[in-house]
């Protein structure tokens, strides 16, 4: 879920940009679709470029409006430790069950600083709960294999937003299943296949588009793990990936990622389904055509939604 | 000049990791000992793990050891452009003369988002200098000509800490001069020769293992540059790059990256000329085949330092 | 299958290095064992390092053996579009059923020249087909969604070997299934659950190491696609991936990719199943750690075969 | 040099695409205007696309038209030490003096592999010079400092085709001047002011393009390093960067790299001063603003060499 902004947010003279107000009802609609858990306050929530007070805010607001329906996880990330700490307590103290943290990010860490890092905050914050934020491109990190197998010893490490298929197997071998691996939505079909005991579920800022897809796909990919017939996962998981065409930008992950915040926050303007409102500066910047194709992908997103919404309703 | 820290610095749970006493000695000795500048709060003044609370205190101490007698720059990049336009006002309120800026580093900038940060900040800033921070590892941006093209047109960006000498005179023509580059100490010699009238100083993380041999470097390119006899000022840069070789891992500035707070605080402390102290978390932790490098270079930095500051007095 | 070489074959003063009793040999116990097919030629077939009088040498011995009994597929790559036809007619009129092929590497290609390279043999070979040997180390080329959508038009191109699962399905779907793509063995239980209909078979280097695990994978998978028992494809591919461990130095298949060729034959020769002899210069150099992996590898692969062997007599 | 080529190179086709008549009246006129050396067989001279009986035929006809004037070197890369090393004995047996090579390129390689691969070369063409061909885009090697104290070594080994000069003291203080540096001209400038003892020749594409920018360039340079005024090199060196801003698609090396061949071709044609013709297979695709940006460079080259050309008449 991004953090809603005021129309002004991406002036830097604003001091309060957060719409709390949509902060709310959004959170209220996704518990209502039935969600399972509302993950925040990554890169398209814009933890990097919310001040602290901001954050405060919108996480008070959320936490408010979840009472404890469902798993909130909100990120706490910043350049040092003991920040992170601190917001991570200060977080915990609001009322949030998790955070979502990637490694530290000014020096590109090697594995030893990146464990001991999620090691640092578990001890600090031992009754939070931990999401590795797993993004090799923010993060200037590749995730190998050896993070994984010394991460998954840390208990406070329950899940880890996890991005392609390619390694799957092998990092679960090596966590033994104590982490949940939670591919994005157009992985889940494939990653269920390979390893349906431990892939139960999956990111996706996509229902924040509208809900009905992606709740479609976590009910399909249920009933075929019980059925065998995995036909409906993998055509409804075309379907949404076809609505991802438009969003990468010559089809390429890295330069999506110079300009993910405002290219899905367009998106998600475009899909109509919630108000997430301008990007915060520095990120304002986007050329206009990478924007047309992330509105794009919005409009095909609010399709599907409203071809599954009339069949679950 | 890094930030001087207490014995226990690598510690998250400590709060105060400032070393104030150190930060005024070492502050008093650089000018005492000739500096033209000081320049504070970069990578190896971990701008990055110190809390707003001690770069407060650090800065308040420098301001009242200078007391205007040299200029004195300091970081104060952050993950957001508002975040760094607050500490940047404060910091100028508590005396600073300048900040040093790396464009924002969650997701890689292009060229028009890292441009328009620095124009926020300046017009947010109007009576603050910048140094554009200019380390393409740390930002994930490789400061190509356009970038420094556009720059150059604001007011407030008077200089840049910049690294290797390839670009140098493309960069310095696209600039028409206004931007004063400051190559590193073993470059400065290159710099000098390529441009005379432009290159006029030089950053080096070698003055506080003993200032003699980088203030000679200074005063024999000036001489060079009168006399037209460049032979002691190459051979006196051979010098400051033999301390050089084994301060990064295998001949690796990408690998020295990794680690580079904690390998040039190792090198100082072996120098004996000021205690850096610890490094902060999350960077506690390097090779120690590495460390044993940085501190064989710190030795050769001394020794150096004692010839010349024999010769000097 | 590895181009089998005589013990002096690291010299480069040895102008018939190939062992064409070892290759006789090798091809006829493949066949016995039961395989589906012989490619090779490509990197660990060392197509860079023969000269083109051994090739064909080598090339018509395994016509010769093979008689057609399987497909035959050999690589024709060289630094230019005529010298590669020049190679592929010759080898096709040696016997050859098809040719492996990755795109020119002098420059790394952009989509439409890779495209019109391989439109180009095709043109030029009509009658041959064409395997894309996909491995973006050696090619400078990431195979992008674009690249495959294109060269799923040219009839002659019908099989692809292919690495990593990430982006299968989406290729998949850009080709309509037009191109046969190949994972590699510790890849295929995955790729095959994830597109059963499509993936039918793979490529492997460790059949030369013993052929009987690849062989009860290839039976298990198509086993488990009938009866929808895939808990001993998994478990077999377990075991298999438990033999690479050691193969790729540090886990890391880049670093693998420098001394692939070195490292695979030291695998194949310690497992003993055949004699892959020494690498061609100027890959004869490998740091001795890497090695013992490799031999590691060889003799995990090679205690499969056996348990495997014997299951299956 | 590049290698002219027929109206129909571009075509798999054509058998014998090298135009020898204008092979040696290109090579008849860069030696009249007085430069001091003929290299060729490189990335621009196609090295990669032509077949060696091609390579025969043009060897043969410089050879005949140079009669010794000039040094002449000719690449003989090849993705094998065997296959390098029988072209280059054969056209040592023509009559070149030396070879341009690049390390093999089908694995990137180490340190240890490159520097053995120049050993081999050298052990087995005692009478033939070397010229390392140190681009680190074509060869995936990144030139590091202990490959050229390794190859210093080499008696053969006299010099260098040198890209940039930020390392360029490093290098030569580690192969104490045995090897010759060859900067590219828009470099020579800066690399004969850093190490004017050392850096006296430079490589460019630009002669062919009309050689009196880069002979008035040498010369200067020379008067310079006598008279210590280099105002005009300085100037010149300005000039000819400027013909340079169009050839580099968006400025970047490495985007330019997948198109050199074309790009350097079309610049040459649209100077004027040869024919360069078509680019050879696979490399006949590029981009057609980058085309137009390239045939802009070469009509401001061909501008400056009028200039220069009449003064120095």
């Amino acid at each position: 879920m991004p953090t809603p902004a005021t129309p002004d947010a991406g002036d830097w003279r604003v001091q309060d940009s957060v719409d709390l107000d949509e902060t709310a009802q959004t959170a209220e609609k996704l518990i209502a679709a039935g969600v399972d858990a509302i993950v925040t306050l990554g890169s398209l929530g814009e933890c990097a470029t919310l001040t602290w007070e901001e954050k405060r805010a919108y996480l008070g607001t959320l936490v408010e409006t979840v009472r404890g329906r469902v798993p909130l996880f909100g990120g706490t990330s910043s350049l040092g430790t003991r920040e992170t700490i601190r917001q991570t307590r200060e977080a915990r103290a609001i009322g949030i069950d998790g955070v979502m943290l990637g490694p530290p990010m000014w020096c590109a860490p090697d594995v030893p600083t990146a464990v001991q890092f999620y090691r640092d905050v578990a001890e600090a914050c031992p009754d939070t709960a931990i999401c590795i934020y797993a993004n090799p491109e923010a993060f200037k990190f590749d995730f190998p294999r050896p993070f994984w197998a010394q991460v998954a010893e840390i208990p406070q490490v329950i899940t880890a937003k996890y991005l392609g298929i390619g390694a799957l197997m092998a990092d679960l071998n090596l966590t033994k299943g104590r982490i949940r691996f939670l591919p994005i939505d157009a992985d889940y079909y494939a990653a269920a296949r390979i390893a349906p005991e431990f892939c139960t579920a999956f990111w996706t800022s996509g229902a924040v588009c509208g809900p009905a897809p992606v709740l479609r796909l976590r009910d399909e990919v249920e009933r075929a793990k019980k059925c065998g017939d995995w036909a409906q996962a993998q055509a409804l998981t075309g379907a949404i990936s076809r609505t991802y065409q438009t969003l990468f930008p010559q089809g390429s992950f890295k330069e999506f990622s110079l300009y993910n915040i405002g290219l899905e926050k367009a998106r998600m303007d475009a899909a109509g389904w919630m108000r997430a409102g301008p990007a915060r500066p520095p990120y304002t910047l986007v050329p206009e055509a990478y924007l047309e194709g992330a509105r794009e992908s919005g409009r095909r997103w609010a399709q599907l939604h409203r071809e599954y919404d009339k069949q679950g309703g």
